[in-house]
C-alpha cells in the first residue's frame, strides 16, 4: 500500500487493471481495505471486486478479483491526502513487515513496495532513511544496495547520498569490489544471466585520460576490477563514463553498469525516461522491486498519478519470480 | 577540412551532398583538393563538381559545383590514412588559420571545422590541446568556453577537463558567474533568444539538500545566480542535476543547462544521442561550429564514418549567421 496519504494506493490499482496483470499472476494487495475501495473510485477502476481477506490462505482465484489482506489501519476519515502523519507512517510500515514476513515464509514470491514518507515513518517513531534500511533491517541482510533499472539498462552505485567531496574519498577498492561481487551476483542469481557483462564506470572524465585528470582509476577502480576478474567474474573497464552508460542502454553491451557517485548514474537513468526507473535492492534473501519515485503527495487523491513506474515493478517482480522459481508462465 | 588523414574530409562531402545543403547556402570548403577529390571518390558523391580557387573572389555559383579554396599543402602520395603526421597537423592548422582570417574580415558569415589531431598538430609544431585554444589565439579572445548542442538541448560547463576532486576545488562563485555571463550572453546575441531560460545545475546529490550533502550550493552556486539575476539575467536554480537535464531536454523548459564538470554534461548529452552532438564555441568574435567527434582514425579512406554530426554542425552554423546577419532564407 505504501503511504496511505500518498498516490501509492492509486498507482497500484492503475498499474493493476490497466496492465492486465491480475491475468498474469496471483497479485495480494497488502494494505487498508478502506483506503484501496476509495483509491478504486477515485481512478475509476471499472468492474474490479475487492476481497478483504486476513490471510494467504483465503485468497480468491475469482477472475476481476482484487485480493487485500486487510490490516484494518487506516481511518478513512482521519485521513489527510498529502501529508505525513503518524498513522501513515504506522500502517506504511505494517504493510512492509507483512509483505516481509510472507516472503521471507515462502508465502509470496516477490514482494512490489508502494512509495513511503521518511517523514511519516519517523513520525511514527521508526527512524529509518527509507526503506532499503529497513527491508535489510527485516531479513537480516548486511550488504544491501539498489539497482536502478530501465528494461534491460541497470545501473548500481557504488556511493550515493553523500557530496562529491565525500564520494570521492570513498571511492576506494574494497568498497567497489563489494558492489561488483554484489552485482555480478545478483545479475546471475536473480536475474538468471549465466555470464553477467558488468561494465565499471571511472570516477574522472575520460576515466583520468592515464592519470591526466586524477589517479582513482589507477589506484583504486582497476585494482578493484582485477581482482573481480581474478575470482572469476566478468567485469570490464573502467571505462569513460560519458560513454559507458550509452554503450549499456543503446548499444546493448553490457547487462549493468557500475557507477561511481549518485548522479552519473542517476542522471543517464534519468535521461532514458524519468517516471520508467524502477528499483531492484540487491543483497536481501527475497525479492523486492519498487518504482523509483516518492509519495507524489501533490497529486494524492486526485488519481492523476503516473503508475508507468509501479507497473514496470510489477512486471519486473513477476519476471525476476518465474526465473528465481521456475514458475510456468 | 580538419586532418586530412582523418575522416573528416569523406564526412563532410556525405554532409554537404546528403542533407542537401549546397542549396541552403554558399558554402567554401578550405583544403587541399586532392584530398577533397580523393574523398569523394571515396564516398561516392554522384554528379559533383569540383572547382579549385585561390580566393573567395572566384567562388563559382553553378549548381553541384562545390567550391574549395585549394591550399595545396596535401601530397596524396604521402598521405597514409588513420595516422597523425606532421603533413596532416600542418594542412589542417592552415585551414583553421584560413577560414578564420576569412571570417575576421566578414569575407565568410561563419566556419564549421572538421576534426583535427591534437598529435598531428604537436607533431607539426602546434601545441594546442585542441581547436578551442587555437581560434581564442587566432581571435584575440580571451573568455571562450565550448556549448555542447543536440537540437534545443544545450549544456555549457563550468569545469571541464580536471579530476573530479579538482573540479570540487574549482567551482566558485566567480567562475560560475563568468560561465552565466558568457552563456546567457551567447543565448541573446548568437543564437537570437531574447529572454534565456539559464537553468544552473547543483554540484552534489539532490544539489546538495539544503546543507546535507555538501555545501557548494550554498556557498558557490546560489551566490552567482543571485548575482548573475541581480544583473538582470534570467537564471535559474541550482537545481539536482539528475532531473535539470531531463527538464531541458524532454520538457524543453531551459534554453541552456550549465553543468558544473564533465560528465554531468557528457552523459546527458550522450544519453541523447552519441554522434548527433555538434558544438558552438562561446566568446568568440566568429562563428564557429563543429561535430563533437574526433578524426574516428579507423574509418578514414573507407568513407564509412557517420556524417549527421557534421550535417548538423552545418545546419547549426547556417542557422546562426542567417540570424546573426538577418539573412534572406
Amino acid at each position: 500500500m505504501g503511504d496511505p496519504a500518498g498516490s501509492g494506493p492509486e498507482t497500484v490499482l492503475k498499474a493493476l487493471t490497466r496492465a492486465s496483470l491480475l491475468s498474469r499472476a496471483r497479485l495480494v494487495l497488502i494494505g487498508d481495505l478502506g483506503v484501496f475501495r476509495r483509491a478504486s473510485e477515485t481512478v475509476g477502476t471499472k468492474g474490479l471486486h475487492f476481497s478483504g481477506i486476513d490471510e494467504l490462505a483465503d485468497f480468491r482465484e475469482e477472475l476481476a478479483t482484487v485480493n487485500v489482506v486487510d490490516l484494518r489501519n487506516v481511518s478513512s476519515e482521519a485521513l489527510i491526502y498529502g501529508r505525513p502523519s503518524v498513522m501513515g507512517g504506522k500502517a506504511a510500515y505494517e504493510c512492509v513487515v507483512r509483505a516481509v514476513d510472507y516472503a521471507l515464509h515462502g508465502s509470496v514470491h516477490a514482494v512490489v513496495t508502494a512509495p513511503i514518507s521518511k517523514e511519516s515513518l519517523n513520525m511514527a517513531g521508526y527512524n529509518y532513511p527509507g526503506h532499503t534500511e529497513l527491508l535489510a533491517e527485516l531479513t537480516g541482510a548486511k550488504d544491501v544496495k539498489m539497482m536502478l533499472t530501465a528494461g534491460h539498462f541497470r545501473v548500481v552505485h557504488v556511493t550515493t547520498h553523500v557530496s562529491m567531496r565525500e564520494a570521492v574519498e570513498l571511492i576506494k577498492m574494497p568498497r567497489i569490489l563489494e558492489t561488483l561481487e554484489l552485482s555480478h551476483g545478483s545479475l546471475r542469481d536473480m536475474f538468471g544471466i549465466d555470464v553477467p557483462r558488468v561494465a565499471v564506470a571511472g570516477l574522472n572524465p575520460h576515466s583520468g585520460e592515464g592519470g591526466l585528470f586524477g589517479d582513482e582509476e589507477i589506484k583504486e577502480i582497476a585494482p578493484a576490477i582485477a581482482e573481480a576478474r581474478r575470482k572469476g567474474m566478468n567485469v570490464l573497464g573502467p571505462y569513460p563514463p560519458d560513454t559507458v552508460f550509452y554503450r549499456a542502454h543503446h548499444n546493448r553491451e553490457f547487462d549493468t553498469v557500475i557507477a561511481m557517485y549518485h548522479d552519473q548514474g542517476h542522471i543517464a537513468m534519468k535521461m532514458v525516461g524519468l517516471m520508467e526507473g524502477v528499483n531492484v535492492t540487491l543483497g536481501l534473501p527475497i525479492i523486492r522491486v519498487s518504482p523509483d519515485h516518492g509519495t507524489v503527495w501533490g497529486k494524492a487523491g486526485k488519481g492523476t498519478a503516473d503508475e508507468n513506474a509501479t507497473t514496470e515493478a510489477m512486471k519486473l517482480a513477476i519476471e525476476l519470480a518465474t526465473k528465481k522459481y521456475r514458475l510456468e508462465t
